[in-house]
């Protein structure tokens, strides 16, 4: 493997190369050319030849690459052959789904905590995972090993948690809350907008009325398509 | 209001404009600058300029954007200002997640049907949304109005399923399967994968990790910052 930094673009479609490659090794596929790899997950061939080749030469010519072997190395560049401990912050209703959602696999990520400030919640369990006090994050996440902050705050609260648990030495967090967040140092912040998502389709939606004069109320069937 | 398109990154930002101004009109606040926003929000102040002079005149020299005025603004340009029918297919782990979350707000987008192939779970609700088989889709959908699709199925199923809400008439898509999908026509589809989010965070731990002798388990003190 050459050194250096990979940047978060090539990270992304290696991700998704090692789910595709998962699925071809729960069917007993061996081998798999780039082609057929592109060709059945809707993929660029030549990207996945110029993606793979930056980690050596896992390829065959003529056979194609080895399933097996090539998960293996994409699980170690991505630094998810060991499980990441995580702690949610927000024990609403986005951190509970969150919590349900990472739950079902607890070999690469485990969710050991949840944290609020609403004294009614605290001491409870979601999926047996335990909410603590929010202002308990930095002595919780030293003892459990926290690695990942999930974000699940309302939008106003978002900063200053995420302040919070970079104080506390968290080095990489993932945001829910639909708000920018100013970052600091060499804290890897990833923001996941659900509303945003949504809203960009309501946007097309509305477009296509658009150009049926500008009638923001749907028309007498009730439904535009 | 000019006519035409906006690009994805320009709705993504109007709907971060969006929340941003519902924050400070629930804190009473009438008016706000361009670099107040930004300040405050983590903006760029020029970007929001642009952005909204591109749909007319809102800001008042000296005085700033309306914030009430500019807020309805958007919810008209957005798309937002009628609730648009919501079916999520897959019932399991994801899909309940999102049916709780998507269902906290349901003015602007309502949960209305779940869809399964699981017999056990058909006819079952999740936050009193009924669980429909998904065969039943086409006719559920018309029934239901239901204009936005949500992909919440295993990674394998993703492209089939794909296929048969747009068969049905739905137009605007939204995949939470961590799997490429090949879209079609004037479909719009957005992609959340909460997998690959949580995977780029571990490589940023990874990363560091790599810098201090390339090994892939965590030293001696259990933690690596």
């Amino acid at each position: 493997m050459k050194a250096g930094k990979i940047s978060e673009l090539t990270t992304n479609r290696l991700s998704i190369y090692l789910r595709c490659l998962t699925l071809l090794a729960d069917e007993d596929i061996k081998t798999v050319s780039s082609a057929a790899l592109a060709k059945r997950f809707h993929l660029n061939s030549a990207q996945i030849r110029k993606d793979l080749a930056y980690f050596g030469e896992f390829g065959v010519r003529g056979v194609g690459y080895d399933v097996d072997a090539l998960r293996d190395h994409l699980i170690k560049i991505l630094g998810l052959g060991r499980t990441h401990r995580v702690g949610i912050i927000g024990a609403g209703r986005l951190g509970s789904a969150l919590t349900n959602y990472y739950g079902g696999d607890r070999s690469t990520f485990e969710v050991a905590a949840l944290f609020d400030v609403d004294p009614l919640k605290i001491g409870e369990r979601i999926e047996g995972v335990e909410i603590f006090d929010a202002k308990h994050f930095p002595s919780i996440a030293k003892r459990d090993n926290i690695e990942v902050a999930v974000i699940a705050v309302p939008a106003e609260a978002a900063q200053d948690v995420f302040e919070q648990v970079t104080a506390a030495g968290i080095r990489a967090v993932m945001n829910f809350a639909p708000i920018p967040l100013k970052t600091i140092g060499d804290v890897k912040l990833k923001t996941v907008d659900l509303t945003t998502s949504l809203e960009g389709l309501a946007y097309h939606l509305s477009g296509a009325a658009s150009l049926n004069g500008n009638n923001p109320e749907p028309g007498p069937t009730g439904r535009r398509n």
